[in-house]
């Protein structure tokens, strides 16, 4: 009998799994530009924690579901994050030159490719999760489901709006109210969506959703809070791009408005909140998700 | 007893329909930065031919469904037609001011808000799509293949695919065959998209879907060629955008290559050998989609 492996043999294992997809994420008899497709590859292998596609594989797997079936979801909502990253990158937005040190989509296959590397992700991402039925058999219901929550959650109340608000925010975020409103959207409604869809592909039922949902809102903020201040107080190499970037830019982080303490505080307390609604979702297994949920904690970059 | 619309009727009628559905596409209860929802309602509301809507209504209506089931998938469409126009004009692509002769998104909004409307109509396009089975009962199968359908045809293999083909290509088109690779991708695929889309909601056989690809396709390169030859000829006017802009970028055409008079027999026998392959497909009344096809042959803008 195999005992059960590490935290960190289970991270390990499953980021190689998702990036190995990846690879493979563009069928090889799919005729298109080869700039397309390179663009397409250059941003989904650039690295990255993925958290997201781990999120998806850990709530399908502890409702009893097999990795396999969560692995097109997985790498779904890879591609969403990644077209997020290449479009928040261009000059119009951000302007950044590099991301996870590595030159960003743009600097390599110029503006015009970015932007359509970045769409074609996002459109991909859809035919990544009707894969999942083709290939895995997840029922066509708890798909067109997961097609409603990504497309919510993605766009324009979700992650789109919080980018939306972000941007306008650079003219002068006013309170935390403001703050809070676009970490919940920008970044943490895709970690909202990632719990939904494993969970739907293990066939959760409408209350372990809602308990799933307030996990990852509240993890999602917890996670966000934390990037604020491992930007203002993390290795650069760690990081993998210049930390303090924020501060220069006059972007305003949580730290900027009550302090790093209580910030840290803030991690703690909205981590012990969503372990505590995860402990109410009545999860066969919910020890992976409950490591994940410290883990972010602990993270020094 | 009524008699049967005659086709300018039912053009207006569809037009107007498809119209009044993408003024209420994005919920009203749903929070969103305010700039957002402006720019993306600009930009639907900025006029068209809705042909694209149109295909699909008089597809789903070919096969005896019910137009009511076939209109949030009508919007979907012109949501991923309209946000690559917006994504088209950008500076760092085609740079164009005006398009129907209004400003285009990032004139009035900014680049970034352009590119997020974008990035959010394309997103929410799959939302409508759901929202056919939520409201109107289309089967979830059915549904999750016109997802499939969609991710393809407007992805890299697709419509994403023949704008960068396109892109690359103003260094120079050296071919005829180049050109129609871009003009089957980038028009032709969201137009081989819209009668497959209606086509499932009326309940096609694979037989069907066959011979409405092969109608999609040419008639997709017909409408592209005519489109090339008003651009040369048309009256500025009806056409909303300065003509011979296409000679004045040095854009390749069909006539640069086989001439003008080449170029209009071509549009006519696409146009009749798409009408032979309509005739094969064996629809309860293909008489809309005949009409359709003729209309788009004989316009002038």
């Amino acid at each position: 009998m195999s005992s059960r492996p590490s935290f960190e043999q289970y991270l390990q294992q499953t980021t190689d799994e998702v990036t190995e997809a990846l690879k493979e994420i563009l069928p090889v008899h799919w005729e298109m530009p080869q700039s397309l497709r390179d663009a397409m590859q250059y941003s989904l292998m650039a690295g990255g924690k993925r958290l997201r596609p781990l999120l998806v594989v850990a709530a399908a797997e502890a409702l009893g579901a097999q990795r396999a079936a969560a692995l097109p979801v997985a790498c779904a909502v890879e591609m969403v994050h990644t077209y997020s990253l290449i479009h928040d990158d261009l000059p119009a937005m951000d302007n950044d030159d590099y991301r996870r040190g590595k030159l960003t989509n743009h600097k390599v296959y110029g503006e015009a490719t970015a932007i359509l590397a970045g769409d074609a992700l996002l459109t991909h991402a859809f035919y990544s999760v009707v894969q999942a039925g083709r290939k895995n058999g997840v029922p066509a219901e708890a798909l067109l489901s997961i097609v409603e929550d990504l497309s919510e959650l993605a766009g324009a109340r979700g992650m789109v709006g919080g980018q939306v608000a972000d941007m306008e925010g650079e003219q002068g975020i006013t309170d935390l109210e403001q703050l809070q409103y676009i970490h919940l959207h920008k970044t943490g409604d895709l970690i909202v969506f990632s719990l939904l869809a494993g969970a739907r592909i293990g066939g959760a039922t409408e209350g372990q959703l809602d308990a799933l949902r307030v996990f990852g809102r509240d993890l999602g903020l917890a996670f966000q809070i934390q990037d604020d201040i491992l930007d203002l107080t993390g290795d650069e190499q760690k990081m993998g791009k210049k930390t303090q970037s924020d501060v220069n830019q006059q972007k305003v982080t949580y730290p900027f408005f009550i302090g790093m303490e209580a910030s840290q505080e803030q991690v703690k307390s909205l981590t012990q909140s969503a372990k505590e609604a995860l402990g109410r979702a009545d999860l066969s297994d919910s020890s992976r998700l409950m490591e994940i949920a410290d883990y972010l904690m602990r993270r020094d970059h």
